[in-house]
């Protein structure tokens, strides 16, 4: 059986399924939208004309019976940088396009009629663009709605942010327990909200599994796989215990925690907002500790966290949000910041921009660092209902520094930083300069070798093997991306061979290839490039790989340091 | 004698005269800001951070009895751009830099204590660094409680928008009447405001003059330019008549007058904002119908607009300022723009930038086309008070095309193409998509050959002949911004060699040299070169000479024509 490629034009409207060309064939997730962008999207185009495309697309192994597969890569040129985007997360979609034979869908064009709004259907062997009522609602609305009467559906939508075209808006993919994921960074919600699109729903239909070559191997690939993630002391326990949370204490430490829009590497009410406390307030209120964000996940790393009253506030509550909207504001109330990711997920905005993009504004003194009440009123009132303010914030932490003529603003490629300090975490200050992406941590998470010693110790603190390491790093995520892998994989793998021989197995048991590790690295360079080929088109060079000036003008307290790569050594980072 | 270099460095509080490197020796204006930048302005730097400076210099023949050479250039980093800015204007205070020997004043650093305001006080062998009350006041408040008791004193000076580093505030300059005359483009502004300066002022020293080296020769020149000026049919009778905004109607003719944020080529409203219309009703009122921005300006296209009841409104009243809130906001009531000016004149914001933005704003559905009111309420309570609409609209226009997800943003380098539309005047277009300026018309006037059959005729809905026409015109333009000639000696230039010869013979004159045509033509092409140089490193690359997609995509009535230059023949443009 032949997986199919489902494309929905909105200028035409029309939707049709069309073979995989030949080249893509190979490709899933990360790399194949990166590919599609980079053969159908005009470099220069306005990533809200009709010329941008979106385009999602499950992983190489989701839909797979293999633990931590259910990766949903969103694609397209990004509102917010300007380049090639590629944005992941899990929920249940990823698992339904594979199971559906889905390789990709192609959402293009733009409708001709501005007030009119869409969704797209997806069946087995089918799909359609639907006019909907649904334009106006928050995405938990929307969710909630189209699963009556059909629980198991897949869906994607956007909220507010996305409608209004955003460039912090994210896309929302639904997860098991009917709550939300996100495909966060890059503004991807603005370009589904520019075609007028308001959701995608993908009906499961029964029965319906991914085909595997070789069962019998891939099964026995996959279980090997699932050990060395729970033998794993931070997959199997870590982050089980306290979610991606962990780190709010550890970085505390490291004196890598942004505050105070990257002011300084400390936060003193770090242990209000960190995951110990976290799990604690869970276990008192009787949320959940451990919660998967895709069926097969083995880490377990979201939680559902209540409020006081014991009434669910959010799940999927993250490090990089609490930061964000935390230590980056100087906020330390829990419940706030819980309230406050629960709103960005119903007005369908990333969490790590607007927190970054509130730090800006509080930096040029529009509201006061620590003032938790005015955070969540910029949600509730500014943001959700596109006020001019709202709607600066709205379009990002580099917008937002512009229009308040603030000179600290914390972005690469237009994106903002997330929540590790280049200047004291310095591999990640390379993955932030060089990604493709614009600052992303995901890219490549050097916080294994700097903070974590997961595959070995390079000192944050000094330059020397940042270079290799993020490179390395980027090289092998652009893989996992591509296989519909978790990055939170990355640490089995880093530390137990046995992980990567489990999942080159996986990889050849599922088409009956015959690849070595090696071919599995090779794909991501050539994904890394790709994407910086297209970024080339787009009109970036070397000058766009730079941190901003005033990481290397103010010190980071308490290490005192600055950032302090030259030019030629950031730039040495492409030699591969 | 030798003309000195005064430096107020805001770091360090201090300020100082020292001599002039050799290097600067034979340049003035542009030339010569665009040297100081390049050699002294870190290319990455934040425009409004410590690292940025700001030069204002004199023409080389500013100062001299010379007709129109009082032309004052400023440089720096542009926040609006970030790429190399320079801005010139008419206004006393060029004159009066030359005749006290005053080369350039660089403006550097960031005062420590962000509450304390300053001003910077010359006087012939003098700078000085002094504390001011006069922050908060508007522009015209500040030159008139400057001038108290010292009238002939010149001011530079920035309004509200540079106070709140806008990336559209501009720099006002006093004219001989104490109005203003603005340094209009590209956000420099917004860099005094960040250094906390409020104003220069420049206490004049009685019977100082320029030191000439050939008197006699110098005058005989200076005759005989003087009288090409006055001969020719533009200079001589059609701007002193009808000031530049003899253009709306001869644009509106041309279909090249940018209507509705660029969306046509034509306004049904133009009999009503015409330099013909505004002619007479300046007459009916009492106004004057011709007016200096310097002394010893024989061209007079400035005017004095007065209200129905006689009252002084507005001058310095120019076509770009006419159709940026005019025809492209389609609002036909031309008190209402004289009122805007007038408002933007005190804000000090640039009109072509605010105007765009408006008109991107408008688009997004923010406020209707046509709205003169919801226009004038925005300078006055939003913008001028800084909130959050004023400072979308005060960051430009692609800024709030961002912000309000506007896929129509008439934008080259983020700065807002003036009132030509490159669709239907393809030398313009060329002019924007190259100048190291981001779109500026001022850069190479092309409409002196695509409109005004001025130094013969190039049809401006044909490609054949544009980029030479931009090539010979930005270098030449190069060169007048160096030598402090005001942009409309270019018509007499042009079609009469007189003109030129006189202005080679002036030069010689002054200094003692003894250079050709083809020198000055060297220099300017060196001036281009110097800052393209500065803008590669930056960031820039040939992607950045582009105009916005919407060019290309939707055509502009009546003619119906797009933007149809290919890639390769814009970058020839840089083949000299």
């Amino acid at each position: 059986m032949n997986d199919k490629i489902y494309r929905a034009d909105l200028s035409k409207m029309k939707a049709w399924i069309e073979d995989v060309p030949e080249s893509w064939n190979s490709l899933g997730g990360r790399g194949l939208t990166s590919a599609v962008v980079a053969s159908e999207v005009e470099p220069l185009c306005h990533p809200l004309g009709k010329n941008n495309k979106l385009v999602f697309a499950p992983g190489l192994l989701s839909g797979t019976t293999a633990a931590n597969t259910g990766r949903l890569s969103a694609g397209g040129k990004s509102p917010l940088t300007k380049g090639i985007k590629e944005s992941n997360s899990g929920g249940t979609s990823a698992q339904l396009f594979a199971r559906a034979g889905i390789k990709a869908l192609i959402i293009e064009g733009l409708p001709e009629n501005k007030n009119e709004f869409y969704g797209i259907r997806i069946k087995k062997d089918s799909i359609e663009i639907e006019k909907t009522s649904l334009w106006g609602k928050g995405n938990f609305e929307t969710i909630e709605t189209l699963s009556k009467g059909n629980e198991k559906c897949g869906v994607i939508s956007i909220g507010a942010a996305g409608e209004m075209k955003m460039a912090a808006a994210n896309i929302s993919v639904k997860d098991p327990q009917g709550k939300i994921r996100s495909l966060g960074r890059g503004g991807l919600g603005a370009v589904m909200g520019s075609k007028n699109v308001k959701y995608v729903v993908i009906e499961p239909t029964e029965n319906d599994q991914v085909y595997v070559e070789n069962p019998e191997k891939f099964k026995e690939a996959a279980k090997s796989f699932a050990k060395a993630l729970l033998e794993h002391p931070v997959s199997g326990e870590g982050l089980p215990t306290y979610g991606t949370n962990i780190l709010t204490n550890v970085l505390h430490e490291a004196g890598g925690l942004p505050t105070k829009n990257f002011s300084t590497g400390n936060f003193d009410g770090h242990d209000k907002i960190s995951g110990e406390t976290m799990h604690d307030l869970i276990e008192e209120r009787g949320g959940k500790v451990k919660h998967g964000c895709h069926p097969g996940c083995v880490i377990q790393c979201s939680q559902v966290y209540n409020d006081k009253n014991g009434n669910y506030l959010t799940s999927g509550f993250e490090y990089e949000t609490i930061w964000a909207t935390g230590a980056n504001c100087k906020i330390s109330d829990l419940d706030s910041l819980a309230y406050a990711d629960h709103l960005m997920d119903d007005i369908g905005i990333d969490t790590i921009e607007t927190g970054a993009a509130v730090a800006v504004a509080m930096d040029a003194g529009v509201l006061e660092f620590g003032d938790s009440k005015g955070f969540v009123n910029l949600l509730e009132q500014e943001i959700k209902n596109g006020t001019p303010l709202g709607r600066i914030v709205g379009a990002g932490a580099e917008v937002t520094g512009k229009v308040f003529g603030v000179t600290r603003v914390p972005v690469v490629k237009g994106q903002a930083l997330p929540a590790y300090d280049p200047r004291a975490v310095k591999g990640m200050g390379i993955t932030y300069a060089t990604s493709p992406m614009g600052a992303d941590h995901t890219a490549g998470y050097c916080v294994t070798s700097n903070i974590l010693s997961v595959g070995g110790y390079v000192d944050p603190l000094k330059k020397d093997g940042q270079i290799e390491l993020s490179r390395n790093l980027q090289i092998a995520t652009a893989s996992l991306d591509t296989a519909g892998l978790c990055i939170f994989t990355a640490f089995a793998i880093l530390d137990n061979e046995k992980a990567m021989e489990a999942i080159v197995d996986m990889l050849n048991a599922k088409s009956g290839s015959s690849i070595t590790g090696d071919d599995v690295m090779s794909l991501g360079a050539s994904v890394l490039k790709m994407e910086r080929e297209f970024n080339k088109k787009a009109g970036f060079n070397e000058k766009d790989d730079r941190l901003p000036e005033f990481f290397s003008l103010e010190k980071c307290p308490p290490h005192n340091v600055i950032w302090d790569f030259t030019d030629e050594e950031i730039d040495s980072f492409w030699n591969f």
